[in-house]
């Protein structure tokens, strides 16, 4: 949050990660539960004493369901980010710190699962509506083709080109090499290898699109006070939002109606500059960064939009290694939804803790601050800054 | 909320009430936008200042949209409750009270805009999913036949009966005869006329049916301190929040599956008691209540699970007249979902506010505490109470 109210993640978790289809005998409730539980065993807190439920895009795992299958004692919060994308990642902790913060509740869930064998895959087209009647006439239909279109555009100002993109690729599925969860492990992956790789939507290649997964990913938030007396050292949120700059216009990957001046580097700026202010840090102080990388375009424009490197520096910062393991801004060191698994972000915001903690398959020497953001083009999209606990 | 950090609510608006279909030259987005809007004008608040957005039941009213049509300078908060029954609707506002609390948001809006000509009702039938495909092979299809089971077991196991159903039924349409929003104005109602209603769903008459109607309803919720710098007296949150009983199972209007002493009453015991807990007050302190009313008998389950009356006294409680404008516990005093309109409850919070702010058009004398009431037997559900400020 963005005035310095603030609680604390106690605990992380996840499921088995399976490719599209691999948990078939699981359903997308059961694999939320896994991770929920996982977090309970990781932080030491009884599921019985979970009281509130964060998650987001219209989550089919109901709270009803999980407080049930939990045996939850209470529940005192139950709340969603509206939309599709992955806009919401951080949005749900934003809603379970509020929770917290407000004595709604006292120790929040914020989970989400994904079993896209059952429940329809998130990177088909999207049914009619208000924001895609005027797009879907032209063939514009899918979240990819939204992407490349305001990849295309950020190529064109800024200089970026799929040599950008690409080194993301690269780069992420690098990550993924030491990660035991990892879907991509054992593939590593070169620059040639994602310049051949199928044209999906010009100039987005399959290897510019995320995996498509069943999995899911939980955090547990709770006061600071609390986090301090349970099992695992505490991460602080500093700061958390969900944000949309002005005249970004409709909605989901670019509504296309918005000032041509703003449609390629997407509409997390105002939203950055809120949350290093209220953290009282500046980008260059953040160790390591998760993105999320639906698409890798989305990584460029939150390069950017968060405030990381002007955007017109995005191309050279990329080049020069930066987002490697070892370079000035690590990213994505579980491989992210492009190479470790698709969990609608959640696993983002779970490795960010865990590099906070000191337990990543890719540890940053000494991480003590970590930036996660949510898709800048998604409307609203949200991030947030973490900490080591002091 | 339950610990006493609170935030007050400084305007409301209404879009026009019409009846479903009514208003067929407007979306479900502009009934929301006028009702918001509205509220705007009331408070002395320029749209462009709202900085949240918090709504529920799937809202297709993105706050995307919302941001682009007002000209908000900023969204900082976007928060949804799950599900489509009338548990979020206080559940709304306590997501929007954490907001301000925390720091997140100044002023949030919360909304619901139903035009249900356009997007679908919701007493049809739902599709097939974890919570219904037990039900569904029996003919267990729409909300209303859950409803009926649990006032069949209420009638069991508490003595109520279809007059008390006729009676809540009655006292609202009274309310209504003097509100000119009220699609039910002029058209006053008797016992009999209840009781010679078609029959939807033994022991449910049409009668016990709400409206189906196109229209909004908004609040602007910030902070206490704000509040009482604008144009209006503000109404002070004491306490709000969502919850379950453990126990109630899974879901819209029962799943069917929980013990079945608990079946009639509804889910709603435990949070009655923490809210009032946490206000300092008790239910016979509250001067005017607001009970969800989809159908009669939810405001039966609430009278007994909120608190104010044992559920084996709720039969006598009611047909002594105590729901009327004269009564020990006015209740749904613009003629609510069964007579003024039906805004998923969303009305029912504005006339809470408007009771506190001594304006209704059957004005409960020096009312100072008004309760607010989602409908037990949905999960979770959610309440609030609420006072004139001081």
């Amino acid at each position: 949050m963005r005035v310095g109210h603030t609680a604390s993640i106690a605990g992380i978790g996840e499921s088995a990660y399976a490719k599209w289809g691999g948990s078939a005998d699981r359903s997308e409730l059961g694999l939320a539960l896994d991770a929920v539980r996982a977090a309970c065993r990781d932080a030491g807190i009884h599921p019985a004493d979970i009281d509130g439920l964060a998650s987001y895009s219209n989550d089919a795992s109901l709270p009803a369901l999980i407080h049930a299958a939990l045996g939850m004692k209470a529940l005192r919060h139950a709340s969603l980010v509206w939309g599709g994308g992955g806009g919401g990642l951080m949005g749900a902790l934003a809603n379970a710190v509020a929770a917290v913060v407000s004595g709604q509740a006292h120790v929040v869930a914020v989970f989400r699962g994904i079993c896209q064998g059952q429940k329809g895959r998130f990177g088909a087209g999207s049914k009619p509506g208000p924001t895609a009647n005027f797009a879907f006439p032209f063939g514009l239909l899918l979240p990819v083709q939204n992407a490349a279109l305001m990849a295309r555009r950020h190529f064109h100002v800024y200089g970026t080109s799929a040599d950008t993109l690409a080194e993301i690729a690269v780069a992420f599925r690098a990550n993924a090499q030491k990660n035991p969860r990892a879907l991509m492990r054992d593939k590593p992956l070169a620059a040639t290898d994602h310049a051949a790789s199928r044209m999906i939507s010009d100039p987005l290649h399959l290897l510019d699109c995320c995996l498509e997964s069943d999995a899911a990913a939980a955090v547990l938030v709770t006061s600071k006070e609390r986090a301090r007396d349970l099992a695992r050292s505490p991460v602080d949120v500093l700061a958390v939002g969900t944000g949309s700059d002005s005249g970004w216009g409709m909605g989901f990957l670019g509504g296309h109606n918005m000032p041509i001046d703003i449609y390629a580097h997407g509409n997390a700026g105002m939203l950055g500059r809120e949350l290093f202010a209220a953290a009282g840090i500046v980008p260059s102080d953040i160790d390591v960064a998760q993105f999320y990388d639906a698409f890798t375009p989305m990584v460029v424009q939150a390069l950017g939009d968060y405030g990381f490197v002007p955007h017109d520096g995005v191309a050279e910062f990329v080049a020069g290694g930066a987002l490697r393991h070892d370079g000035a801004l690590p990213c994505n060191t579980s491989g992210g939804s492009l190479s470790e698994a698709y969990v609608h972000g959640a696993n983002l915001l779970v490795e960010a803790v865990r590099q906070l903690r000191g337990e990543s398959c890719n540890q940053v020497s000494d991480a003590e601050l970590a930036f996660v953001g949510g898709g800048p083009g998604v409307a609203p999209t949200s991030a947030g800054i973490l900490s080591r606990a002091a």
